[in-house]
């Protein structure tokens, strides 16, 4: 392997596909990329076994071959070099690179010991627009569970509805849905939340469309020249389209912002509680109530004018309502609540494509 | 006490002084800030015992008093509130928060248990431009020791040598020494570098003048509005001054953003050997070059093209050499050195308030 690129070019690649790699892990060289010549392009690829990314770059090629180096290494030493042309080349296990300014040599290891993820063959395959993707993952994954004691609530639930894609997520205390796009192929995917994170930084800048390819056990994602293929969850994900509430005795509509900045400073006070505030909706005085109690620190009552049908209290815990209220868009909100062991759904006051719904707490 | 203050005072108040409140030390009032009206205004103090900050500002005062409350609740608090007016009213030893939105009651301590600093009586006092004085604080702190072993090397001296004040600190692996200004009054002032990073952050918008006052015991800064009181070190600071080499048997004068770059790049390789790098000059090639090994990682050979008088090499710790890099203001700068075991200094290549000296490492 013997080749030119440009810095800007590496340094881009190595920053998608770098951090998955793992220098922590018990196989040593899953904290390496691997650097391949295709044709006339070096492709860049790291994996931790769950997923696998790979970004592919010009290059002026000399000489086939492959090699993996240390990943973080590799990064920080090409982040570090001035802009302009860079020779690699490849010496049995080393990897020479050669600038103006620097000549270093790295050692690697023999790309046959590197894991390759299975190809997906004969799968299904759509496209949608990546602002659109990004925007759906920034509102639902913070609803993904963080316990693998339960692996369905790690992920999120990509699906078609009567022809319409929704991606939802929920640990059980919190549900985030997005309306994504009419689709006519019928879609059921379950997504780990860890890989979807990476997800959204490759799909960062990416102005086009994204193409999803999948089969019964993997999907690959696609933006420009940088591909990502995960596992797919197993299992039966929860009909949680039943946990939607469709009515309620009491609303409150209000401009979101505000609602965010009086729950913030509430949850000050709700330290104690482990965050339980109590929110009252009134409607003779046209107000919404947040009320935080901690015992040895003092406590806090806030209110808002709004516009109020019905009135109730019910008791939550302010991280998710901060939560709730910062993933959505709308700059004017609906909450919405029936009984103290029921349901609270947030969403746009007009027709929205998002909606976040938050159980209470025991009060 | 009660009184009214605009949220953007009361809140830039806070952020000056809060931070000096422990949560975390064996005296719980330490963690709170003393309120305390003052004629007609309202002055906010916090203290660890080591130093003291408080700061006054203006208050539409209906009656006196004093309390104290805990500091990070009152902080994040008055931070989340929207601008305007807030009413604050001592309730026994309950501080009630009125505003628009809001009613808070914080529960607090006496004001009568809160420890307060000696005044400084009779102490000599001098004044110095703020922005002078911050960047010299920019420039030596880091070359103060944190190892508490030698208590001395922990501060950064104070001194006038031949009517010029000199800001100087060292613990004993590298020195940096900036001149400030000429200074009628002989000064010899060891202050904590503890301390003298809250002075930059009190002083980290103050265009004006500071005053500094002093006794045998205490240093006081005084910003504006806002004071800092911190005990000097007592012991004999080294005679550093003997230390700085006045002629190199080797010199390179080079752009310092260049060597900046090519020492970070190096260091990668260097993790493996403590940050270990060689540093070698050449005259008759005009270079400079920076090679580092790292045995399992592989090697790197860094060069420049350098204005050199005497060839040499040293081994240098490259986290030394990138610290004073950056401390540095001047674009050109000369790297200075003698034998393999004498000390390497970094100036101005053209006449400099700012030196800075590293020791080698065996090599």
């Amino acid at each position: 392997m013997k080749l030119k690129v440009t810095q800007e070019n590496l340094n881009k690649a190595l920053g998608l596909v770098a951090r998955v790699a793992n220098t922590r892990g018990t196989l040593p060289i899953l904290s390496n990329v691997l650097l391949k010549i295709e044709g006339n392009r070096l492709s860049v690829a790291a994996t931790n076994l769950d997923i696998a990314i790979s970004c592919q770059l010009g290059a002026q090629v000399q000489t086939e071959g492959s090699l993996t180096v240390p990943a973080r290494l590799l990064q920080d030493f090409v982040n570090g070099l001035p802009s302009g042309v860079i020779e690699l080349e490849q010496d049995d296990q080393r990897l020479k690179i050669t600038t103006d300014s620097y000549k270093s040599v790295i050692n690697g290891v023999s790309a046959e010991e590197f894991p390759v993820m299975p190809a997906i063959e004969g799968g299904t395959s759509w496209k949608m627009s990546a602002p659109l993707l990004k925007k759906a993952l920034q509102q639902v994954l913070m609803a993904a569970s963080s316990d693998e004691s339960r692996p369905v609530l790690t992920g999120v639930l990509f699906q078609t509805v009567d022809g319409v894609l929704y991606a939802a997520a929920t640990d059980s205390y919190r549900l985030a849905e997005k309306r994504l796009t009419e689709l006519k192929q019928e879609v059921k995917l379950l997504i780990p939340a860890t890989a979807l994170h990476d997800v959204l930084r490759i799909i960062n800048d990416h102005e086009g469309d994204i193409t999803v390819v999948h089969d019964d056990q993997q999907v690959q994602f696609r933006a420009g020249d940088v591909e990502l293929v995960a596992r797919l969850i197993e299992g039966n994900y929860p009909d949680y389209r039943k946990l939607i509430p469709t009515s309620f005795a009491t609303t409150a509509v209000l401009a979101r912002s505000e609602l965010v900045n009086i729950t913030k400073v509430s949850s000050l006070f709700a330290r104690e509680s482990a965050g339980s505030i109590v929110v009252s909706v009134d409607e003779p005085s046209e107000s919404i109530w947040i009320h935080a109690v901690a015992s040895q620190l003092g406590e806090n009552n806030a209110t808002l004018k709004v516009d109020a049908k019905g009135s109730g209290s019910i008791t939550l815990n302010s991280r998710y309502l901060i939560d709730g209220l910062q993933a959505m868009d709308a700059k004017m909100i609906q909450i919405g609540f029936n009984g103290k062991l029921e349901a609270v759904m947030l969403a746009g006051s007009e027709a929205d494509d998002y909606l976040h719904i938050i159980m209470p707490l025991k009060s």
